[in-house]
């Protein structure tokens, strides 16, 4: 039986500073987040960055930089850069950092939708930051852009490169949209899908979302794909749960969920690999190594990126 | 057993000129085409505008003028019009013929979203209208955008006017954007939610697809909405049998497929209204008159509209 | 696109004379009523035998001798005859009629279930004759004998001569009997699998259940079956018009269903052919002629059989 | 959020000694083993005996009576009796051990099947005793029996005695026949329902049939149900993880499954029952206790049984 792969996503830029003392913001508290969570068990980690002073979402390549060398040097761990970096930001400035960094994997969002991250309004009373709240109320307005050409864009720019995807789908028209792609000749199998479940503009994370997302997947798709899922806040191991159970690969982290347990914050990304490994274990199930992953998914390999 | 309304969506904004020499363009045409489609079994006609000369889309409200005028005339026919218009249009735009109307039902779009019209580029050789290719081409960059904002914006807008919702859904999110909707009151049962299956950008029409449509609607507002269909293409009676067989509305019309038959251009809207009731009737299935169907969505009534 | 075949269940064993003036019950019936299917559209008939007294079902090879003969000098249409006989009967006795007259088609229960007739008791008030109460009633105590050994029975004693079989699954646990048959090579593609919804002591009628099995056949044998349906009662036609849409054939007749219409008796079997048939041509699809079916199953020919 | 209720099926009559060391077969292993599981946190223990000379399924009331007075005195652990016993068995043998011994919860199979469980043949190559390979053989012709009638007698004389029950459902089938009974009165909300997956003769193991069976409870029955899953065999921890993500409650034990892991016995029913653990303990559910077990299924009380 193959191997589960866990994917951590350490920051992301949906969570903002003021929601969790333990969010990562500089460099070096993502790259030590980021290698806790590999000691922890994830194969592969999914990285944002983020400015040092305010914890905004920074796309500039150079923000990256530190610590992609710090992680690199500790461990084989595949680092995975977000395309999507926010949904506030334009295709191009997105895919910058994968075009200069060449990892082995970078995310890929398959199509527009509404963003709505307005509902977490209700549950913070004040922000550190002038930009927090306005980036939450701003999603009322917030159209998360992935046209056909946009991701046209992003392929062409990074298939060069050799780099491998991770292709985030929040709603069954991102998977007949990859359908179009992959019809096209411009990606190729094993697809890494990463379905993304109960997002407010995305579909729920009810049981039947998720079987459906995967259902329409084996249709489109076939044996041509690795699947692996992520549940938003409190359907996060649900979704895990639920997923490795049929055959699927995890991704936890900070980016999709800031607790642990109902009103308990994850003091870590290390604490969500650990916690979703007790499910794992509970499964029989044995955790992929980076070097399982790079073959699961046909990677190619730690040397050959561009840091 | 409730009755069966057929919507007929007379023109729409998808097809061009050159694809159907029967499609309607001006407002005689439309006039005539809606009333063929009423007299066959339609209940509701949905209506969108186009320019008399090239066929292009107009959302303007003079455009609507002259069918609407003709059309209450002569039948009692609900009126529906499209706040879609075109998806290149802005939601001010393609609020205002229903703000100016004031009819029964309007459309409304309930999610941003890709919309590939592409495709059809491959199946046409020649063009009689600049227009046309470039609208298709274009839609490789074309994000169809209804933030929450705009959905808002229409909703403010209409409901002063008691015009009720014809809640176009493509995807599973969108039914969840429609749930936050009527969470925050801004929508009122009975909901009348059209799912609209095959278009690329949105979800696909295999009957998995169907299904989970209803299923999720099913669980997401119980006994509180009516369901009515359209399947793009090809899958337009399939996906009308499929949810008549459980209970649903259907919506046919040379706006989501120009077809009777294979290789069989529909000659009128009425062709395709007469079809669908043969299915209907096959299941024993009673047609909802105009009245009936105002019944069952509740609506304010011809003599309460803006024309 | 493949045809539509359409099969008709002429008289059964379930229902009883004294529920329908139409129930076809001597041979004579049985074989015009089986004609007008044919001619009507039906490409295969499904056939019991009944005594041409009572009523009752008889599963003597001699009963059903004189309608075989009429209908193969008449019509060139598929002839199935039961195996499944009555649910009191042994496998011996109701496999004989097939045994001795080698048809194209035999029907082949694929599994043990309770068979509730009971509740048809709380509709009728008088019966013509003493055993059509009696057997309702026993019903309660019905357990419809099909275990692995008795399926053993009938496809080692029918294999030889070539007959093929209309696969009966009342449920999701039929479909991986005939898996096990199939993995055992005791049975070969192309199977006809007719799924059978509605009646109490197999699964229900609801469309998700329909799709349940559609999805469960897809999965245990991929291209290697054509799918067929049937809806006890009321269901007929729903049940049919769902399938229909999914690409599936249909099954109506007698057996199944008496009525044609809330309230209105079926006047011959031919008239739910007719009905069926509509929503067949509402979608488009074409009907297959005895000889399409026999391609689409792969049968051995109407001068292959032993009467 | 309502706490997950751990049934432990400690020995069963399907499995035999050969198959396992660990199977527990005398009074003082089966009490034992029970008192195993309550301790590792099993709230209920469904229990069989068995001849502690060969092994063979024992359906006297006294083969149950010594391991019950042990279980009592030591644990508070819920006392779920079979009346399944072995499906060679008359109903009236059968419900004896229920009748006699009154317990809170006894098990009720609802429909008839086959059972196959010769496939398990092929894994072992000699047996202790002949009963074994002779019980398995016999299977092939193995009708488990479960009319209406005989499940009415069932219920007819256990009600009086306030015994609760555990539905086992094998397919959809099995929900139908229960909602029939509920229709009818005989039985009453909370309906503790065991959807048992897995086995030739009922339903697979496959995800979709897992979701299948609680899409269906939750048409038939909405809130006036308790959901439980058993999978046999390889399935087990799965159909767990499965079902427990999505709000259910588990079955484990050595009736359903030897194996902890592929080529690993479980060497004590509690090792099943902590491993099931880890999976609720990664959802971050809470486990309920025996306490918290009477709450959730409305049980009469340890204090009200006949032993
Ligand atoms: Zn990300
Ligand atoms: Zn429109
Ligand atoms: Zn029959
Ligand atoms: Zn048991």
């Amino acid at each position: 039986m193959t191997k589960v792969i866990i994917s951590c996503a350490v920051t992301g830029s949906i969570h903002t500073p003021s929601m969790s003392p333990h969010l990562p913001v500089t460099a070096a508290e993502i790259a030590e987040s980021a290698l806790g969570a590999a000691e922890a068990g994830a194969a592969i980690v999914h990285l944002h960055a983020r400015n040092p002073q305010d914890g905004r979402p920074d796309q500039s390549p150079e923000a990256f930089e530190p610590f992609l060398k710090v992680i690199k040097q500790a461990s084989d761990v595949v680092v995975n850069l977000t395309t999507g970096g926010s949904p506030y930001m334009s295709v191009e400035e997105r895919v910058r950092p994968a075009a200069v960094w060449k990892p082995e994997v970078a995310s890929l969002n398959m199509g527009s939708m509404n963003f709505g991250l307005f509902p977490m309004l209700k549950r913070y009373k004040s922000f550190q930051h002038d930009w927090e709240p306005a980036m939450l109320e701003g999603s009322h307005d917030l159209v998360f852009r992935n046209s056909f050409k946009d991701i046209r864009y992003a392929l062409e720019t990074l298939n060069p490169t050799a780099t491998r995807y991770e292709f985030e789908c929040y709603d069954t028209s991102h998977l007949h949209n990859l359908h179009y792609f992959w019809s096209e000749g411009l990606v190729q199998a094993p697809l890494f899908i990463q379905t993304c479940f109960g997002l407010l503009g995305g579909i729920g994370a009810h049981p039947e979302e998720v079987l459906h997302m995967k259902r329409t997947a084996d249709r489109l798709f076939g044996d041509n794909y690795r699947w692996s899922v992520l549940g938003a806040g409190a359907s996060q191991m649900k979704v895990a749960a639920q997923a490795a159970a049929m055959g699927g690969h995890v991704r936890v982290g900070l980016e999709d969920n800031l607790w642990l347990d109902k009103g308990v914050l994850a003091p870590t990304n290390a604490a969500q690999v650990t916690r979703v490994r007790k499910i794992l274990e509970g499964l029989g199930l044995d955790i992929a190594s980076p070097a399982e992953a790079r073959q699961i998914l046909a990677l190619k390999g730690g040397d050959n990126v561009g840091f």
